[in-house]
């Protein structure tokens, strides 16, 4: 089954909106089984839409269009998408008391332009929308289901997750499948595939498997479509086993789990309680921390130590440490973990000390040198990681390898 | 002049990689003053690249592609447009230096895959590239002009702006241009606009206006095609000029600032030093700070009270000031800052206490509530905001908004 998904809007021909919406529904889309391609983003005006319209219906399964309908003039896909599938444009009671509910919530009453939004095609299947005024539309047409929703990402997220997958399914027959993520760190993306050389020749040939890198972590993807479903669960489940066998704790989470909800996780259950020191990262962790709701309960506070000054007369650094071994090194940031873990009262501290760059570097410690520490009650470690030449790049790796280095300290204590 | 945008990736059509690279040449087009009427992604294949050219060569001005040059085998675009502009692929000896120097000033020696990435069709112009391998290539046909470049963002970036941009001047006769931008914070866009009425309506008819929203800043964008540079420059100049005595302090920067390059400028040239007190932005503005290069010089660090202990404990706010106001009140912001100030000894410090939600609310507080203070030796001033329901929203404009009231609170005392 083929797909196609188009992204409505001048404001991304413009170059002023990322076009987000366009990669969340082609991730989704592959984890149903389709084949999304191509993937397009076309001007807000009739022949534009009409143009597309043309080039997709009768050519693939499935054509889904966001963007484009909002209650102001220029919008006006839906009047095109009405013509185009022969309907007319009346007043739909459903969606009225959608919009309804919607603006009273929000203490507003109904005006002109919410009005107009229930007027919905009627040659269309509605797609229902939880989060705002726009509803969505399902056509059909020369063997193309095509589905139009608004572009607000929030909405049209949880539109497709909640009323559109269920339509799609009564549209299309889905095969068997199943798709498992693990992701790893701290292993450099050429190292990883030449470890799993041999994994991945035996692998069973019903299953693919895929690198997804990123700065701050890669992802292995492993997915089957098609069989039976218990079987290929079963499958890929022993394929994560001897993943895990060959990777240990480079692997630090599975499918959406990210460092922050992991370690979340780990703190809340063994309900333990953490806290960050952070040089080079300038808060970074903390921020990726807090990040989650309720992260309160177990994360008690940091020290962004930017200054000698700030690691010697709040973490208590020794003056001394500093002068001997500079700020970048392993006596320091041992010292910065005690400190934030004694200060902050906590079970376990994180402290992170490098030099991000560009500038900062000497031939002993170049730019990207970063050492990381965690500690406990009865217990210090730190290690060195050599990073690259980019300051962005280096303070978003040296913070996600502080987490994963807390990870599995943590977790060797439990 | 209309443009068409298209990347080649099966990476993006399956949604592993957000394509930003549509996004950047987006904008650079529509500022040399393309109209760009479709971007696209497709897949890394024969057929796909055929077709996407068929439907492109004669049809636009301009057609860039990015991606699908890397020395892999699944990369053949270089192949399939080497046979559609009638060429064939010859080593090219400025190629096989640009290459030879870049992996030799990494330590490496050519190999075949290098030597491979020298081989360009013999009918185009070249584009060389300052940061890699694979260099861009440049053809004419039907009145179409084709660009292809490598899909590394940084690396195509560059190339876009060092090497591409003089080569199209050579293709194409650019209208004179003025683009500027005014960034605005602090003032809803309804707001905003309502502000604007009268300003917009007087606009000169040459003259765009857009807003740009965000969670962090809204910013205006006014811009001229045609005409003279001198005079278009001058007349955009006196709007802005308008801007700022109906904006007032609501504008923060112009062009590529950013809230923290403009306080980085305004603390290095008055040597003034700064600090932050963070809860529930947990670390976001010292991230943002230390972002900027040489950041040291001016951010002396930050302490991360998450908790009430780290409030009282670290920076001295009165366990008394908690109990009876709260942790989200003027009271403590307000002792949080001067205790930040103090205890890093800087010049000025921001502090910030808010409810980012989900929990936490109540009806004299919902989510979203959020106290934020700044102070120096001779004052603390404080001020609240109502941000919105959603978390990650509300870290991210508590964060802008307290580096916004900091850049504001010293611009008054300098």
């Amino acid at each position: 089954m083929n797909a196609k998904i188009i992204a409505i809007g001048d404001e991304i021909l413009q170059g002023q909106t990322l076009n987000t919406n366009g990669n969340f529904l082609a991730q989704k889309l592959t984890e149903l089984s389709f084949h999304v391609d191509k993937m397009c983003a076309i001007g807000d005006n009739k022949p534009a839409i009409t143009k597309a319209l043309n080039e997709s219906i009768g050519f693939y399964n499935l054509v889904i269009i966001t963007g484009g309908l909002g209650p102001t003039s220029d919008d006006i896909t839906k009047k095109v998408l009405s013509d185009y599938f022969d309907g007319e444009l009346i007043e739909n009671e459903i969606v009225l008391q959608d919009v309804k509910k919607f603006v009273e919530a929000r203490g507003f009453g109904l005006n002109e332009n919410n009005r107009k939004q229930a007027l919905v095609p009627s040659t269309c299947e509605l797609v229902r929308n939880p989060n705002g005024t726009a509803a969505g539309m399902l056509f059909e047409k020369n063997n193309t289901v095509l589905v139009s929703m608004p572009g607000v990402p929030f909405e049209m997220r949880q539109m497709f997750d909640e009323t559109l997958i269920p339509l799609l399914k009564k549209h299309f027959e889905f095969p068997t499948k199943c798709i498992k993520f693990v992701h790893t760190l701290g292993i450099p993306e050429s190292v990883l595939s030449h470890k799993l050389e041999k994994f991945e020749a035996e692998i069973p040939d019903n299953i693919s498997m895929a690198y997804l890198p990123s700065p701050e972590d890669i992802k292995i993807r492993l997915s089957a479509f098609g069989g039976f479903q218990k079987r290929i669960c079963e499958q890929i489940d022993e394929l994560i086993t001897k993943l895990q066998s060959i990777l240990g704790n480079y692997i630090f989470g599975y499918d959406d789990d990210n460092l922050e909800t992991v370690l979340s996780r780990v703190l809340k259950e063994n309900k333990k309680t953490v806290a960050t020191a952070e040089s080079c990262t300038g808060g970074r962790i903390g921020h990726k921390l807090t990040l989650i709701p309720g992260s309160s309960e177990y994360f008690n506070g940091g020290v962004i130590s930017y200054s000698n000054e700030a690691k010697i007369y709040i973490l208590g650094v020794k003056e001394q440490t500093i002068e001997q071994f500079g700020a970048v090194s392993e006596q320091t940031v041992v010292e910065m973990a005690n400190g934030a873990r004694k200060l902050l009262n906590v079970d376990f501290a994180v402290a992170v000390s490098g030099i991000a760059g560009p500038d900062g570097g000497s031939e002993d410690k170049p730019v990207g040198t970063t050492w990381i520490a965690v500690a406990s009650a009865d217990q210090t470690i730190a290690k060195v990681y050599k990073f690259g030449s980019r300051r962005d790049i280096n303070i978003r790796r040296a913070a996600a390898s502080a987490m994963h280095l807390l990870l599995n300290f943590i977790q060797n204590k439990m």
